[in-house]
């Protein structure tokens, strides 16, 4: 089942290309016609469907991603979700693909979210100008107050501890759950662990924010426990760890990430602030932890 | 001159911070108390100031995108070309930071940019549904129609050629020219290099976007000359060529790419549909093309 999932992803997510491959100096050696795999990078619609009261039914397209296509109901949810938009599976009706087929092996660009009667979302909040709206002016500061005010709370410690070997695993885990990558060196990975190292979640994308939000929409989706599971999970993401990263396993109560690139200084302020282990460069036998050490017990 | 301006943008590029070190597995190695440098994070707020006439006077917040301090009218005006809002210097009164000084080393978030009266942008650009306007709906196809409507045109071959050993040394060229991402190992970088090999421009950013926009920024506010040199020039980014890199190139005229990392699906036909050359995953004595091959002449 997942061998065949795998394919489905695959077949969608790669696409061949003609190419030149050219090694050495002129004369030396040649500069051969050959094909590769690209990573397909297509446009994602995300369309809100809402009953607005007195307004009646409202349509709203409120993003455009550029995303590589498989599990877009997941990437689509996971963006509302980290968006402050859904909070409760209980808000959605329906979650659909819809617009013509316009994908190489099938499948569409659009996803359509109908929300239940009575839930009017508050869409403000996906404005460019969001971290724009504090009273200080727009500053690192103030956007850390805006995660505040969006509703995040500090994350608890809560009762499991983390070692240096479970740590040390993840790079190699994460490679073995990066097929796109090893055929085409050009995706990003983000998968959940648990902490006694079960494989949770795992997705690939052209866009490192995509692939993060493949991850928390499909356990949001999955419904009141997995949503619980992912308070106590890790999340490894394959690049650098950014702001908006940092935010979204905020938004879903991720209590740990760990990068196999570095941290921003936004976002080490982001994790301390809130209560976050943020760890990076992590390689075989060594990483850096920014914040949040108390999750790990052999120090 | 050059000294005190990489110093200036180092100080407010860079920010130290305390960290735990771990190498090895515990009771052979400590986890060392250090400090280390990280890449600053930054949001700024791009806002427009113009006469529209009737409606008078109006200021408004075009974006706002999390950046690496320094450079940043480079960065507004390099993102208003890109977005296709501004095409002639001649077009802007005024660049100047704004708002209060929120940096650690002093300087602030905000960038204004008044407009020549007379002059109303078209923002419906800006908008982030940009790539679902095109009446064939939202896909791959449908997003290079906007670029073509966008006003972008086919690039001319021009009369200069590339050989393989400029393409090998620009990978060494780009390290040499990113001191952010050698002290943090988190920075993305992207240089202007003209044919015979002189840099023209560089910067680097945490975001992959940003760098690509101050250098199309710098050109631009240059004037004329500048701008005409980028139609002859090559653009080197340290990382991978996605479509929005590609499509800022090709709206800065700007005829070749050279990525470090991969390009996507979307990326190679966007290249090949207006006549720029897209070179991917170069190291010294190897690269792959993906589209423009005739700028080279010694394959």
């Amino acid at each position: 089942m997942v061998g065949s999932l795998d394919q489905q992803l695959s077949r969608a997510a790669l696409e061949a290309t003609s190419l030149r491959r050219v090694r050495g100096r002129a004369g030396q050696d040649g500069a051969l016609h050959a094909e590769d795999l690209l990573v397909v990078e297509e446009p994602l619609e995300i369309r809100l469907e809402f009953d607005d009261g007195p307004r009646g039914q409202v349509r709203r397209s409120v993003a455009v991603t550029m995303r590589t296509p498989g599990h877009d109901r997941e990437l689509a949810i996971g963006f509302l979700v980290t968006e402050g938009i859904l909070s409760s599976p209980s808000q959605i009706v329906e979650v659909v693909g819809c617009g013509p087929e316009q994908l190489p092996h099938g499948g569409q660009n659009i996803v359509r979210v109908k929300l239940r009667p009575g839930f009017v979302p508050d869409l403000k909040r996906t404005e460019r100008n969001f971290y724009a709206t504090s009273s200080c002016g727009i500053c690192g500061k103030a956007s850390l107050d805006a995660v505040m005010a969006g509703g995040v709370e500090p994350l608890p410690l809560g009762d499991w501890r983390l070692s240096r070997d479970f740590i040390f695993q993840l790079p190699s885990l994460m490679r073995e759950h990066q097929p796109i990558f090893a055929a085409t060196g050009a995706n990003h990975g983000a998968v959940l662990v648990s902490p006694s190292g079960d494989v949770l979640r795992s997705f690939e994308d052209v866009g490192r924010h995509n692939a993060v939000d493949k991850v928390i929409g499909a356990e949001f989706l999955a419904g009141p426990n997995c949503q619980l599971r992912a308070h106590h999970s890790i999340l490894v993401v394959s690049g650098r760890a950014g702001f908006e990263l940092v935010q979204k396993a905020l938004v879903a109560k991720i209590p740990a990430m760990v990068a196999i690139g570095a941290p921003s200084s936004l976002s080490v302020r982001l994790a301390r602030r809130f209560g976050m282990t943020l760890i990076g460069f992590v390689r075989e036998g060594k990483f850096n932890i920014y914040a949040g050490e108390d999750r790990l017990h052999d120090l």
